[in-house]
């Protein structure tokens, strides 16, 4: 679809330790950009292995702006802290955008980076 | 398709060896996620390079959960334990999923992660 | 489409430090591949999160070739310098190309990957 | 397309050097499987920055068979060496196929792993 998809799908979130660097610390990521002229209205839902979804996360992203959202701190609107252990992200958006995901871990001496593209729809 | 795909394709796996930590073993996993309404029961065929492929492992996902497979242990309600060596994955669910692959390598002095989004149709 | 495709987003650019080494320097890659028999002229604009897009990138990529550019080198005819901080790319040519995005971070005593699909339309 | 698809392209590749280790050597590697019941007949395009492309490497892949293609050796039935310095590949196949690509790099004292998903057409 023109500039992106209005879903888009995590399927491997779990939040690393911070570790003792405050400069750099172990984290996951979710970018989102919109290259659309249109501002998008977005509703995050987090899906866990054992218990229901949370889908009150709420966030605006301006036409021409990307975004990087820090999992591991509060976020959207609504400040929602995503607990530790396994989960996946499902991104809703009113109009098409792009969107990433990664990790940062620092949990040995030197840190690894995970990355994946979301399936979409 | 809306909300998945109903077969996904991951070509390159190839469990990595355990490691002496037991709290960080090097290892393989997949994820799948169900973001719809129906529960998922799914099939999982496992292809080699050089003999028939193994099909008969089969688990079920609920709706609105996501999982994490172990695929260096034994998997599915069959119990069938992946062999060492290279092999591919064919996800074959009955309602559209999401899916992804990732490896994590500790055989060196500080891990490595293997990310890979598959193919699916 | 048939040999790529005429727009490429990738969402999560940011710059790591070039490092000590300068035979291995950290830095961002956007490798850009035209396998069609026709030369690609190419336009990149790059998005930020909190200001107007820089939209005046040119280049061209001949048929048949695939080109490396390195994103912590001034970039395109108009030598563009990607600032430090989130960015986004938006890749966009005449005639379907394929392209991917990559980041080798050396901060730390040894080099981590980063490495993403873009998304294609 | 059900199987996967005739067409891959990988925009990044890279030899890095062997290393001291002949246990554990720096490689990329091309990944292909083959769901289908038919087997493929499979053609590699290598493209280069500043020269004509590449196109007599040819080799089979068996119905219901994966294979791992090491990058760094000769590869096809014309057993081609990949010469240093950046390329891409074209994998084009008489049916569908599934495929994706990946590099180990042993440059420092751990290594880091750089994998790809590939634009399919």
């Amino acid at each position: 679809m023109e500039n992106g998809m209005k879903n888009w799908v995590f399927c491997d979130g779990d939040l690393p330790p911070h570790g003792d660097d405050p400069s750099f610390m172990g984290h996951e990521a979710l970018m989102i950009t919109n290259v659309s002229k249109l501002d998008a209205h977005i509703r995050i839902k987090v899906l866990f292995e054992d218990k229901e979804p949370y889908d009150r996360i709420t966030l605006d992203l301006p036409a021409e702006r990307t975004t990087c959202l820090r999992l591991d701190f509060p976020i959207g609107k609504e400040k929602y802290q995503i607990p530790f252990g396994q989960y996946a992200l499902h991104v809703i958006s009113d109009v098409p955008v792009c969107a990433c995901f990664g990790r940062l871990d620092v949990r040995q001496t030197n840190m690894a980076y995970y990355s994946l593209a979301g399936y979409s729809f």
